[in-house]
């Protein structure tokens, strides 16, 4: 623990030994959300105060926690062998004292935060993922546990849309970022269309600064981005649209692996059996 | 789909592609246990009908349904890359006409079977799992799907149980037995005593066949088993007692190999570690 971050600052949740090095939960005061937030962060064997290691920032989608991935994603080993941490951070401000959409639906409120600042009334104090993702979560790990300054990000499905939108926005902060299954023009989908209106309010114009699409067809990105896409997921016409970052693509000039996986659908499933590849993908920038 | 089995008699609930092959759920009406059972089944890419391929049976621990299994312990790559289905049941008799433990207990009733045929009312109508495992499922998982009637079989903690005893009173149907953490003499530690004395009665003759320990005492085995052993599992001294199986397989003069794996808890993290080396020790006597 360095000593401009007091321990106090992180209250340890779990800990399980795993592929030789570490999975731990842990909950601490956020400022940006104005609430407790937990996240998970998997620390490979060699991760030491003399050998600090890069970290794969994953970021989960509609429903999840810091837990799903995890849980299910099967990455530990890969990530041992690279030597790579992994941080899942909760997907949304959590607490008693956070609104929720007030019909519970699973696409607004607790668990669908949307990695954006939220600008609307109920949702704009605590509604702050994309400040708390990109700049208060970052310096709190890098304070507290081995792990360097160079960063990766991805995620799955709504974490597809933040992990590309933040890494867009913010390419000197990552060295490569990667998806499953994004949100890739919310603008123009329901998903998106709504949480938007929600949290954004209903001038559109302030949506483009949280679509992948729109973000990299206005600029063109030296960043390195690989998407797998399932072509057997539920999701892909209504929500998904990964189309629209090839256009994007195209018209501002960068670069773009978009790999469609035959017969995948939108499950950990998927992910599981692609995530190898990206944390391979990650490490050849983060090296 | 054999002539001999109608497809009526299973219905799929749901499947997704991973690694390669599918996973897949199905119900189907269990004569054994008198109810309709669930279990989820491992296919790996290479498994046709002109290339049978051999199953590895997992028996899950305490509160698991077919699930747990199927998500968190990342067998699949390997899997698919040996070749081999897996087929996970679920841990005990489901429904509505199920008798639970009148207090909700998590170790005795719907989600602990315990792998055993109960003798004692209400229990013995449909608490027949041992009968299910050995007797009715595999015969239906091989009229069904591109598998051949080689067979290993493995679990964790109460399933650790189930898959030693199931496998030290039939050697002839399996070829190899592995666990994770399992409950190696249950007949004396806390889980055993209280499932056995409502399933089996207190006549404790009755409950030695139920007993890997006491099979193995009694018995030499030329079966291959496998145990790892996490020695940061909060249930090691208590409910797990591996030094028992060590005892009883000097006794008897069989080979037994326990790992006990330092730092190590009780948890799915764990198995994930160390299934891939559970599917190659299968591996090598399925071929």
């Amino acid at each position: 623990m360095s000593s401009n971050a007091p321990s106090t600052q992180l209250a340890q949740l779990s800990q399980a030994k795993v592929a030789g090095g570490w999975h731990q939960q842990y909950q601490h005061p956020a400022s940006t959300t104005a609430c407790n937030m937990r996240f998970a962060i998997f620390l490979p064997p060699n991760a030491s105060a003399a050998n600090k290691v890069p970290v794969l920032y994953w970021l989960s989608g509609l429903t999840c926690s810091d837990e799903n991935f995890m849980q299910k994603a099967g990455a530990f080993k890969m990530a041992a062998q690279l030597g790579m941490a992994i941080v899942a951070p909760d997907t949304s401000p959590r607490g008693d004292e956070v609104p929720d959409a007030p019909d519970g639906a699973y696409d607004l409120g607790l668990g669908a935060g949307f990695y954006l600042n939220a600008t609307q009334a109920p949702w704009q104090r605590h509604y702050q993922m994309y400040d708390y993702i990109v700049h208060e979560l970052p310096p709190l790990i890098e304070a507290h546990f081995p792990v360097t300054t160079q960063r990766a990000i991805s995620g799955h499905s709504m974490g597809g849309h933040g992990a590309l939108t933040i890494a867009l926005k913010n390419p000197q902060r990552y060295t490569s970022v990667s998806a499953f299954s994004p949100i890739c023009h919310p603008s123009n989908c329901p998903w998106g269309q709504k949480a938007f209106s929600h949290y954004l309010g209903e001038d559109k114009a302030s949506w483009l600064e949280y679509d992948a699409a729109e973000l990299l067809k206005a600029n063109k990105t030296e960043l390195s981005i690989l998407v797998d896409q399932g072509d057997a997921d539920n999701f892909l016409a209504e929500q998904l649209n990964p189309q629209s970052l090839v256009d994007a693509a195209a018209v501002s000039g960068s670069a773009l692996t978009l790999r469609m996986q035959p017969g995948y659908d939108h499950s950990y499933f998927f992910i599981s059996s692609f995530i190898d590849e990206h944390l391979a993908f990650h490490a050849k920038y983060l090296a």
